[in-house]
């Protein structure tokens, strides 16, 4: 059986965790800082050094690409990224990268004849420092001038960033590819949770990668003196927003398993120690894989908030942040990557993606697939962030069989 | 029975209303501010149109003196504040200031011999400003060089304030009376409650000013991915504090009756809406006017903190923010007030004062004393705070009666 070449896939893993690098032992490479540049070199090195044909894309998508000869091939794509959060852990985005740039090497090293292109792709800026999954939307026709327009960053450093690149910020969308050259995609990613390592095993097959919505729910009472409105008798607004809360909490994980709920900001007006609240708002964020059940948590959550609003008296303004919807994984992609993970031995299930990742972009414009090895107590998104070598290995091996079985059904 | 003047004193209340008056029928005059001078100024006019003495100390108490011409005698303070919150109503503290004054021109115009000397006193910043219950700490011996540092809108707007009186902050504490001098104070405050207008009440005798105690308690849990994340498995430290708040007003209401609790600030950190929170920190205020239900509510309140930072394996710190201690009205100040309104056929009960008065700092050098009439509906620092005439003119003919009754028992 075809093998990818443990030591050389190894070394590269430890090559680019030079780029960024920081004391506590991970990297910090924003998308088109400094570090992310250096990667990029780096990464742009290691292409022509092996002799496949290095593109870069409107956008500053990377890829390597392993041309199969035939006039109007399709492509198969397979990458990651290689940006990080600021302080961030070696093995998020790099690992999906290497694992998929060794697999094409081992293909070509084998000689191997594929009836498709193969393109191993950096997607530019994954983390969303200026645009969260800004080259995958891109690529899939998602991206608009609109928010182009307004890069979290602002638009003067997005700007630089792509001229860096000898890229115009105003020829970004160009980078769009027409789906009909695209056969499909293939990502391995860290798990960053838990469900393999308790699980004890080895791959998790993405069947879906779930929805994001957020909102920010403000309660309105009234501003009272804390110390002679009775406590009996005021319309505080920070009460309402808890019971929202702790019942929401409760209704999520009851009725929704096992979509998530999150209260990561929650802001008190006047907002003075001897003030009872008149405005309590919180950012509510939810997800789930599954598209009905993801509607119909928006819809309970909301009604719950009546509800509460309601019963204390309170009004209430909801306004929308963000919207993802669940990408569903291609079933058949599912199950060439369970038989590569057959194929190796490997211990593998199927479970839902809580993280957003670029495969949700190609979910949208063709066959797509996404699998997990575990993570250390899943810790992420952190220096100590942690995948061993055997598990690296794992990523690697089975994206080259996931390739292989790709070919051996392709039409 | 000698009865203060109606008219003379309701033109005094329309007058000073003119002062920062505002749009929605209220007054905006923060201590030191164009519309507090203003104010000062016509007040000074007042009283030497009326031919009493104008003194002004070095903290810009301005006092009306009505001297009784005994050689050593001691005097008694009677009056509150003419400055407001921005946006204030027409009634906190000018009622008291006025109803203060009517009732010495009354004993002036009555040509009553008292056995002391009368003041009325207009305190400066008591709301705080610059420095909350400033005039009267000063007065009391409780103002320090240290707190003249920091007012709240820096040193440079207090210095520039009292500048304008002709003072210099530097020698503001020159201000302080020799406790020996000071017979007692009498107060009278619209209540900015509805315990006298649900009760149908004239008039509420303070028993005791509450202590007000503040501080943020953090409790520490571990920053995590809302997606990745399994909501059972998670450190939420807002989920902490929102138990945390929800047990500590069971607490509070079901053991500490009166005494009341506020959270009026809450942060969470980091600050995303797709982070669990790592730190959440609420800021909680607790009043009681019992010295010793008020001791064991911190203990209470500090012990919940614990046993819930505990049961959910989470850290905690808690910072001091204020401590203002109970202040106890004297006992036969208070009987004072009561056989006042006996004299006058008007219905009053005994309660305690949920808000800081500038009676608290003088109870703690000399026999003090304040008494509530009816706020409509409660409403308070609010352009609608309102209180009828007739209960203003209550509060002033109580205040001249409680004077004589203080005469009358005087040894």
């Amino acid at each position: 059986m075809q093998m990818i070449h443990r030591e050389r896939f190894l070394q590269l893993m430890t090559a680019q965790a030079a780029f960024g690098a920081t004391a506590a032992g991970g990297v910090s490479r924003p998308a088109l800082s400094p570090d992310d540049h250096a990667v990029r070199g780096w990464f742009r090195q290691q292409i022509e050094r092996e002799g496949l044909e290095y593109r870069i894309d409107a956008v500053g998508n990377q890829t390597a690409r392993l041309a199969c000869g035939f006039a109007d091939a399709k492509t198969l794509l397979i990458g990651s990224h290689f940006d990080s959060v600021p302080n961030g852990g070696r093995f998020d985005g790099a690992l999906g990268m290497l694992a998929a740039f060794e697999a094409a090497l081992s293909i070509r090293d084998a000689g191997i004849q594929l009836p498709f292109d193969l393109e191993v792709i950096n997607f530019t800026d994954e983390e969303g420092t200026h645009l969260g999954l800004c080259g995958s939307t891109t690529l899939t026709g998602g991206m608009t001038t609109e928010r182009l327009a307004i890069p979290r960053d602002g638009r003067a450093a997005l700007e630089a960033g792509f001229a860096q690149l000898g890229l115009d910020l105003n020829r970004v969308l160009e980078a769009q590819r027409d789906p009909a050259t695209l056969a499909g995609y293939i990502e391995v990613h860290i798990e960053q949770g838990t469900r393999l390592e308790k699980a004890n095993l080895d791959i998790g097959v993405v069947t879906s990668i779930v929805g994001i919505r957020s909102f920010w729910l403000t309660l309105l009472g009234e501003a009272a003196h804390a110390g002679t409105m009775p406590m009996d008798q005021r319309k505080d607004a920070f009460f309402g927003v808890l019971e929202y809360a702790q019942r929401a909490r409760e209704l999520i994980m009851r009725d929704f398993h096992p979509g998530t709920l999150n209260f990561g900001r929650v802001e008190l007006a006047p907002g003075a120690f001897n003030i009872v609240p008149a405005r309590a708002t919180i950012g509510v964020e939810f997800r789930h894989g599954d598209p009905a059940l993801f509607d119909a948590m928006e819809s309970a959550l909301r009604a719950l908030a009546q509800e509460v609003a309601t019963g204390r008296g309170l009004g209430i303004e909801i306004q929308k942040v963000d919207n993802v919807l669940p990408a569903l994984m291609h079933e058949q992609m599912i199950e060439h990557v369970e038989a590569a993970a057959d194929t190796l031995g490997l211990r593998y299930t199927r479970l839902m993606s809580f993280a957003g990742h670029d495969a949700q972009s190609m979910a949208r414009v063709c066959p797509a697939v996404m699998y997990f090895v575990p993570s250390v107590d899943g810790i992420s998104h952190n220096p100590r962030e942690f995948t061993s070598d055997d598990d690296c290995v794992n990523a690697a091996n089975v994206m080259l069989q996931a390739v292989l079985q790709f070919a051996q059904n392709y039409q």
